[in-house]
């Protein structure tokens, strides 16, 4: 079996995923798709076929007996990871967590990065309104709410004392925060939070600086 | 055991609670969380300490001891209650094709909605954009990716031949296509789909028309 992430360096989706690939100790390859370069590399037919949605990631794996599968949508594929190498976890076994866990989640992927997508600022900025101001608009009641929606559950991570599928959607954001300008040093949960992951390989090596289409 | 669905009936994220919970025939009480009237009673303290995204739905589950628990965030709501009332499940049991249902389901929670949302077009228009253009820009090639997607899993429904999280949001989706002008009858998986689901009473009985505070 090998796995191949389909993603891009700057992306907030393609980073939760190399969290969790990293925190399971999987083996990957990384295939660069540039969504700059080209006019967007994801628009070419050929990616476009393995994802009809044109956006990263796309995890590809193949089995033992060489059949091809392709997942897409970052939370998806971490669930689907989460099923079939369950050694280290990053949905809680308690029911209750795990579905407060997914909602964290879900205040990221629905609810912040839709809204600073490339192909929803780019929107906006042709409508004449400024990229920076809309995503701050967004994000800054998101990370609130994220911060408000855990406190009852965070304990060394957002839900307990393991990394779980609400950091994995929270360390990208909080990346996009600096990368956009928006301060959360008034959400103390998110400050320690962010620290926390920076001492962690898994979250480290993640880091859009540490792949090999960063800056390119 | 007591279910409690805080919800709007023109919201499409409550509008899928309501299926499953249908399709599940579980007994719930409808309360309305109008996000027109009072400035949106969303923004009240009282259901922002529910949920603090200030968005429907919020399921709110009275344990037999009299315990409360609140679930936001319509897809691990959905998750939820497959794992806690699981007669019928809307999860396919394949794990890969469990992947691709959330995935599709994806498609529209963090690819279609979070566009069209009362939040978002607010926004648009205050800019000086117009707020139908906007909505049909994101729908009308999310329609066309969630076809696409399910090309090779669809069957009687979009993943398979029994309802799943897929549907759940389709659904939703395609009544949205309705209000917002965006046209699908090229796209003939969704037509079909959407006919199969007239038909169902869990789908019927979920539409916005039939809710309580319908058209207040």
């Amino acid at each position: 079996m090998q796995l191949i992430l389909h993603n891009y360096w700057r992306s907030s989706a393609s980073y939760r995923v190399r969290i969790a690939l990293g925190l399971k100790k999987l083996p990957w390859t990384y295939l660069s798709v540039h969504l700059i370069k080209d006019g967007g590399q994801q628009k070419a037919p050929g990616f476009r076929a393995l994802n009809p949605m044109a956006q990263v990631p796309t995890l590809e794996i193949i089995e033992a007996d060489g059949s091809h599968k392709y997942l897409s949508q970052s939370l998806p594929i971490i669930e689907y990871l989460d099923e079939r190498f369950p050694e280290v976890r990053v949905l809680p076994a308690d029911p209750y967590l795990r579905a407060r866990a997914r909602a964290l989640a879900e205040i990221v992927n629905s609810g912040i990065q839709p809204l600073q997508n490339l192909s929803t600022t780019r929107k906006v900025t042709e409508l004449g309104g400024d990229e920076r101001a809309w995503v701050q608009h967004f994000m800054k009641p998101g990370l609130e709410s994220f911060a408000a929606s855990a406190a009852d559950v965070a304990g060394e991570f957002a839900v307990g004392n393991a990394p779980t599928i609400a950091d994995l959607a929270l360390q990208p954001q909080l990346y996009s925060a600096h990368r956009f300008g928006v301060d959360f040093s008034h959400l103390p949960l998110l400050v320690a939070l962010e620290k926390r992951y920076a001492a962690m390989p898994a979250f480290a090596d993640a880091h859009p600086d540490r792949q090999p289409d960063a800056n390119s």
